[in-house]
């Protein structure tokens, strides 16, 4: 038996300004971190140890999880980074207001590109030049994602580094995004591609899986 | 070419009430938080772009690490917690107020137990049950070290984790401890047995040393 906790990262700028982000590197609010820290303040509450971390390699993300391993005083495990863990990738939508989007286009279109499964956005006619991203290949980094995309490239992490610790017995911890922790949501509950679009994480909100040592689900609990 | 910075934590509470601390997992004071944003600052300043972040499993090095990678804006490089780096352990002594001991058993002894290079201080009768040291056998766990004992348990981890990354050009941080740190210096200035009694290394001061490509100091500069 193991646990596993899920968590959304505290509210970003983007949240708070309503804009498409993605792979965008931008910081928590103030409100930001005080969902942080109340986030682990419940993840404290449960008593669980845990075997290490995972994130992704964006801010807004490593920040909520360095300020829920401190509430829950579990620094010293490891903590891994991995751009398998981070948003979806939002193509062009990136930077863009969704209001403003959603004048342009409909908010039926902006829907679609929220919520579906498969519908790719507008894509980037670029990849970012970013340091930490240069260990794979170009023809690799996305320049935008379906949900679909984000779970296919997601799942290797869970397969290879996240499930062989809990089928040891080891508690995980995940710090990451709305929609990678949709894709997860939807791979553990086995959520049909039609379904995913109702599927919501709130910010700050910890979820937890209690499994059984052949990683069936015992327990779902919104914390 | 390559460049090593160096830095140990901001203030912890132990420092603040001039305690004997060593393992001890103690925070932070909020001064310590401010140093630890100050020495960021003053990292950000020369440009380095690290390729790993090297810290203890103690708590007062991590958050400072932490508030030094949001400060530099590279949270998303690897980030490695060693034992090895862990403060020296300083055995029966810890807890005890050091002005107290001095008090007890006079200044003289209390300056060799501080800053001498071999001599061991009180021992412990037991080793700490704290899961973070249950990977290697209890006969490993330190109840007491010299520094010397700090210096051969943390030189393998600068020639099998740091030297080589820096070896392969990686910019490399280590955030970590006063007697650790002193070790270090020791190893990478060749300072001899007698004269490490003089070397100090302040909170939240970082140290850069750049390196040619044999490892051989070509500058060392306090930030």
């Amino acid at each position: 038996m193991a646990t596993l906790v899920i968590l959304r990262h505290g509210e970003s700028v983007a949240n708070r300004d309503n804009i498409f982000t993605g792979w965008s590197d931008v910081p928590l609010t103030p409100k930001g971190r005080e969902q942080a820290l109340a986030a682990g303040k419940l993840v404290a509450q449960t008593g669980v140890q845990f075997g290490a971390l995972h994130t992704s390699m964006l801010q807004r993300a490593i920040v909520t999880a360095n300020i829920v391993l401190e509430a829950i005083d579990q620094l010293a495990i490891p903590e891994y980074k991995s751009w398998r863990l981070n948003e979806r990738h939002y193509g062009a939508l990136r930077g863009h207001n969704k209001a403003q989007v959603r004048d342009e286009v409909g908010a039926e279109q902006v829907k679609i590109w929220r919520r579906s499964f498969d519908v790719v956005p507008p894509l980037l006619d670029h990849v970012d030049q970013d340091r930490r991203y240069d260990r794979f290949s170009p023809h690799l980094e996305p320049t935008g994602e379906s949900l679909e995309m984000a779970y296919h490239r997601l799942l290797p992490y869970w397969i290879d580094t996240i499930a062989p610790r809990l089928l040891d017995g080891q508690n995980q911890l995940v710090v990451a995004h709305g929609s990678t922790l949709r894709a997860l949501i939807k791979y553990l509950d086995r959520v049909p591609d039609a379904d995913i679009s109702k599927v919501e994480v709130a910010n700050g909100e910890p979820i937890q899986y209690d499994f059984d040592d052949q990683l069936h689900i015992l327990r779902k609990t919104v914390l």
